[in-house]
């Protein structure tokens, strides 16, 4: 886990750091349902056959606030929803825009939401693979592949424009960045790779303000690098793993930073005007913005 | 904040090291009850007369976990608890023992529970006081003031040897310590502050296992020290604060460490024999205490 | 102070944190040269009058690695060299491009060094001045203001492209930043400032690599902020102060951002080429880089 | 490396933290000897057959201040010096007391010094060996396996009591821990080995104040565990190594926590009395600490 800037909610950080383990699915929800869905998120655990004695969970569970849009206070989420999130998960695309967790989030004065992208590394390289999904909502000026949009567009935005009161200091900016790879790397470099989501957030033109809770969570998929418990009852062994060296971190760190970058910009092209507490924020204008991205010459010629 | 060992449920950690700040009472209870626990606090926050706009809070709820006694799956935890609790707390003597969420807690071998205990700085040394509450739950052999009292009564323990199966790796030991100052002290410091909590801890006899969740908050409740937030309509400029200075800190330190040595053996000396699940995890025995003590030389003349 | 990656020789970095204290003026050089500058530094110290007791000094010394044209094994610096740097500091504009410990690095492929550049803050938010410097030395594809001016040039730069053996993995990259502000912030509060320029220079193109001694130092200039010692045979009091409360930060991490960026900038628009060891780096070619700005419409017109 | 109290100049921690390695021998020294031993020890690193084309080293040197026996002012270590001690490594026992760096230090108003212990942990818990070393040099009250020996013999010590001003806030306390283990750990369980050292200082009245330059080094000479770089020719792949759990840890705790504990007693007891700048610290009288523990029943019984 990285913390860019630690005004938010998530639940379940020290463990993850301390243990290098994740125990659950990652949910990401709206910011004053986290403990809801933790708890929602340790019925699932329990109610896992297997799970009968468990008496432990520690649920991973990350938030962005959407009270401009939500019905914040109102906390709308059930058990119902947290199962069927998580039945529901599959491989393959990833809905992205306005759902779940992003379905009232706001970016850059846009509307925000859910984004994936990737980046595959050359055979040299390794070859391996790096998702990154976020859930964006947070200030900022927009620029897209250095392209000044926000600035085009007048869009100069402070999450506190758009706030009740006049605040300074909204506390509802936020982005999630989750960030996987089939890369078999340990704790200390998954770290690592957690922070460079930063570097693909500074990127687009956010600004980290203060009320921003801004998470980066890495994980490896590959289950050459994980240290398998042992059975408490045999003598303690070491026991044999694959992993990265340091030499190998450099690309995955640059595959974090583009793929960030590029979620982010997924996050608000795919995401749709939306309403709510007689609110409307509009979705990114994508005929202007491609306009805007062509005269700056920053569309790359298709192959 | 610091985390001596992060094998725990802790929520609120992040927001609290990043703004210095805390906006809930502390609560204090079983692992699985977390989540409840911190949605029925933002029920509490909310319902305050003042925060009818508020969107976002940072519940801080710390916990152990007391599944060797307590049917931990079934997170008996309620609304009115909650409310109850915060609506009750007053100044003056704290309950200490087998009560709260040191109802179900065992340390050492022995019952643990809740401990309290304070330390006050001579005047030139600034005159502050140092209270410090421990909830007590992990393994070690205990010591007192030197003593080696769970040598003596043959209570080697290590917290797995009570767990349901023949397990190593215990997740069920952990230590929350809480340590409320009167000196006006910044963030910086109080987090200094909180991280001798673990020397008191060390001088007990506790040895800090891997499944062990060792937190400890420092806080000050002077006014002094407090950055009041502005008014956000207001220019901004900088405030007129009191703290004390790095070369206050040492007896602050002592301080710390020796409240949290006497609030551990408080949590004993109070705690009730308990039965839950089929089981009975006895209190400490103090009169076969005292005769170490005394054997050993190890308890002070009355002056 | 902030590690943005941790492959550098940075000393004194641990005291800083501890104590939210500099006690030295803070010298940048070459990698191997920090034990000799430090040396120097701590006979400076000692030599001032005053000192004559003083037993402890914590010398702030940053470096990053000029072996591709510098004897760096030589480690040619002497006594003369820091008392000169010293005795020679002095306000106003600031040497820039390949001087001093910028005279032998290299950044994006082009001759790197020594740029500063500042933000001052419209008076409503506090009207404070934020001055950034830094000693570029770092792989990556440089853009400017968004214009992919590393890529229209050709110059996909790796640090190891130049390094005498192929090295995946070299260790010569780095940049130091660092930054100082008359805003009266607390340790905590210039904690997350240093962490912000790492936003900066993600926005220039920079990949952060695994061989990088990425390290910002942020520092307050303010008499307001300090806590003065107090003398030691005087009773302890708490000292009044003033300072700026947490919502103040959000247009002081901006300005970090985006001085951090434009010092990057400069310390490429003010470097020469320059020649070592039978090598030579190249300046930014100022024409075609400026051609590349307009053909991307990324110059703003001048008032 | 886990920085206790970070009042210190311990050279190298970044780079040994980032990347998990270290690449020089741990120097041990006086505070103000660590640029000049640091940079003896880059002529050394230098001067190794094979390392003719290196231009990084990361130098690992620790301090603690013997200002009040040694004219540490004068910095009166040699290249010569450097290269003997490094040379003159061997294995077998260790010279402990005042000798190398711990020559000049005090330690609970005694003489301090060097010192070691180790622990062995039984065939089921995996037989792994944990050896530590200290230079003690820091106040408290000691205790000796619970004894009350400090107070006993009327030493309530604090460093600056004896420090030539009326110093509250002396800089010169500071323990240094480093610990070797062939239990093939990796960076982030080797970080939480070095965090319970404080544990084992805890236990043997030390107070950890603010003037206190507390560092623990953790290591594995396994070569299980060592991820060693690839070739940079050579495509990236994961490289096989073997590893311990998280669940093998706690044992391995509790080892350093009691060889700390030992070792900053063997330092004490193998220190002789010394003078310096026309003062003298006295070793611990072993006889009438002997004594002591006898009459407290703490010396057990031979086997």
């Amino acid at each position: 886990m990285f913390v860019g800037n630690g005004f938010g909610k998530l639940a379940g950080s020290t463990q993850v750091n301390e243990l290098g383990e994740i125990e659950t699915p990652i949910l990401l929800t709206s910011t004053l349902n986290v403990p809801r869905v933790a708890d929602f998120l340790i019925d699932y655990m329990l109610s896992l056959p297997g799970n009968e004695e468990v008496q432990s969970v520690n649920p991973l569970v990350a938030e962005t606030n959407d009270g401009f849009l939500n019905d914040i206070r109102g906390r709308h989420v059930s058990r119902d929803d947290v199962f069927a999130a998580i039945k529901g998960a599959k491989s393959g695309p990833v809905s992205e825009g306005s759902v779940g967790a992003g379905t009232g989030t706001v970016a850059f004065g846009f509307k925000g939401g859910i984004g994936t992208a990737s980046r595959k590394l050359p055979a040299r390289l390794g070859g391996f693979t790096v998702g990154v999904l976020v859930q964006t909502n947070f200030g900022g000026v927009l620029t897209i592949n250095g392209a000044p949009v926000g600035r085009e567009l007048g869009r100069y935005y402070l999450k506190d424009e758009l706030a009740p009161a006049d605040r300074r200091d909204s506390p509802d900016g936020s982005v999630i960045i989750v960030i996987a790879t089939d890369a078999p790397l340990d704790a200390r470099n998954l770290s690592r790779l957690a922070a460079r989501a930063m570097m693909g957030l500074a990127r687009t033109g956010a600004s980290a303000g203060n009320g921003s809770g801004d998470y980066a969570i890495a994980f490896s998929t590959s289950a050459d690098a994980r240290i398998r418990p042992s059975n408490p009852r045999d003598p303690i062994v070491p026991r044999t793993l694959k992993t990265l060296g340091n030499d190998a971190t450099s690309p995955l760190f640059l595959a974090v930073i583009e793929a960030t970058e590029e979620a982010i910009y997924n996050s608000l092209f795919k995401a749709t005007t939306t309403s709510g507490k007689g609110r409307t924020v509009e979705a990114l204008p994508l005929d202007r913005t491609l306009e805007i991205l062509r005269k700056h010459g920053l569309i790359l010629p298709q192959p």
